[in-house]
């Protein structure tokens, strides 16, 4: 089989992946055991490396097109898919052993997606202002600039501590006591229960990028909630997942 | 076996029963089969009847504690249970046969359910206007009341007609849209393929609550929305679950 190839964003952190949404597809890939290879390309260089590699844009929610990653190439077939959710679909269908939406529950799993982020989205923009401290220099520039943009607010003014932070702090407690009150409702290791699906993949992207992105300090923080729950959550995933 | 107790709230309409949260539970013993009578109790006499029979207030989301309905009531074990998802899951571990939570899927349907809610909740200032419009009088004063408490503004200020209702249908419409695409994930008529499950009993007490609540004209433009889907589903949730 010929390796995949995974076109990722690098970053000044040891091991350079950070990115939630390209870490789903990273643990897709590992977790059904397939073998890839990344390329890693800086933000400004996607928009022209994707239309030169003849990948598509994503579609944004306002309907305008936007050239983002992940986007996967799989030289076995000659795929090249764009988006984390689409990759885990193509994966899925293209390689069905280990499957991670087992029982029908693809829907549900869609459904359960939209719930984990529109949680933790009012304080985003804690998390996005760490990671534009971690990038290479041409890309934290890209990124803060549009950021900037998206957000309609200067870059020092996401999170600031005092009042701000601390209420984005307590919207990811918020989110996280309800992530952990629907973990409680099947008994097992995993969300449903004894076998991990994209939803447990999905929980422990986010997990990984808040890992990589914050302060120790802060990971912390999160480590001792609910009995250190998201701590060994995450070393749970990454170990079923074979993190490269 | 003796028949269960619902604890519903009546209106003016044909067959009395309106509220979306009961509902769900009209709808699980349905599906299950169970044999049930309805106690009909008016909005500002939920709270002393329940003192006497002994249920338990909710909590609300401010952690303060209120009287609501449905409440179940089953002489065969003596459970009295408070609260539509307390309830279902009763049923489901009292009653296991024709299972609403197959596969493990709990956990997944209970975020399943705080993303339709999440979805919808910013225009539910419509159905919740009509909703006071079709109560009993000493329902309806106690409703409105409640209510503008709830939403600090007048309920003739809830969804006037021009650009406020108009923003209310778009949000209802966008939810729909996104209720569409979860449900497109995969093949079959339920959100889990070819088994229903209580997600497809919560969505459809949603549209059971909309047809009950808005103008004819109004549930037909839901109606007309992705083919009729909307419309479909609810006669086929109603079908399964025995509407009584």
């Amino acid at each position: 089989m010929i390796p995949l190839i995974l076109y990722d964003i690098p970053s000044k952190l040891d091991g350079t992946y950070w990115s939630d949404n390209i870490t789903k597809s990273r643990f897709v890939l590992g977790y059904k055991g397939l073998p890839f290879q990344v390329e890693w390309v800086e933000l400004p260089d996607i928009a022209p490396r994707m239309k030169e590699i003849g990948a598509r844009p994503n579609k944004l929610a306002d309907g305008e097109e936007m050239y983002t990653l992940p986007v996967l190439s799989d030289p076995n077939t000659g795929a090249l898919v764009t988006d984390s959710w689409e990759i885990a679909e193509y994966l899925e269908k293209t390689y069905p052993e280990k499957p991670i939406f087992s029982n029908k529950s693809k829907g549900l799993i869609y459904a359960f997606g939209n719930a984990v982020i529109s949680l933790i989205l009012p304080a985003a923009k804690f998390p996005i202002f760490r990671a534009s401290q971690i990038l290479n220099e041409r890309s934290a520039e890209y990124y803060i600039t549009t950021r900037q943009v998206m957000f309609k607010v200067k870059i020092s003014e996401f999170s600031p501590e005092g009042p701000t932070r601390d209420e984005h702090w307590a919207i990811i407690e918020r989110a996280f006591n309800t992530y952990k009150e629907w973990y409680d409702e099947e008994v097992g290791k995993w969300l449903m229960g004894d076998v991990i699906s994209y939803a447990d993949i999905f929980i422990g992207s986010i997990l990984s990028w808040l890992k990589r992105v914050l302060h120790d300090n802060e990971w912390e923080k999160i480590v001792n909630w609910h009995d250190g729950k998201w701590g060994k959550l995450l070393a749970d995933v990454e170990k079923e997942c074979k993190k490269v």
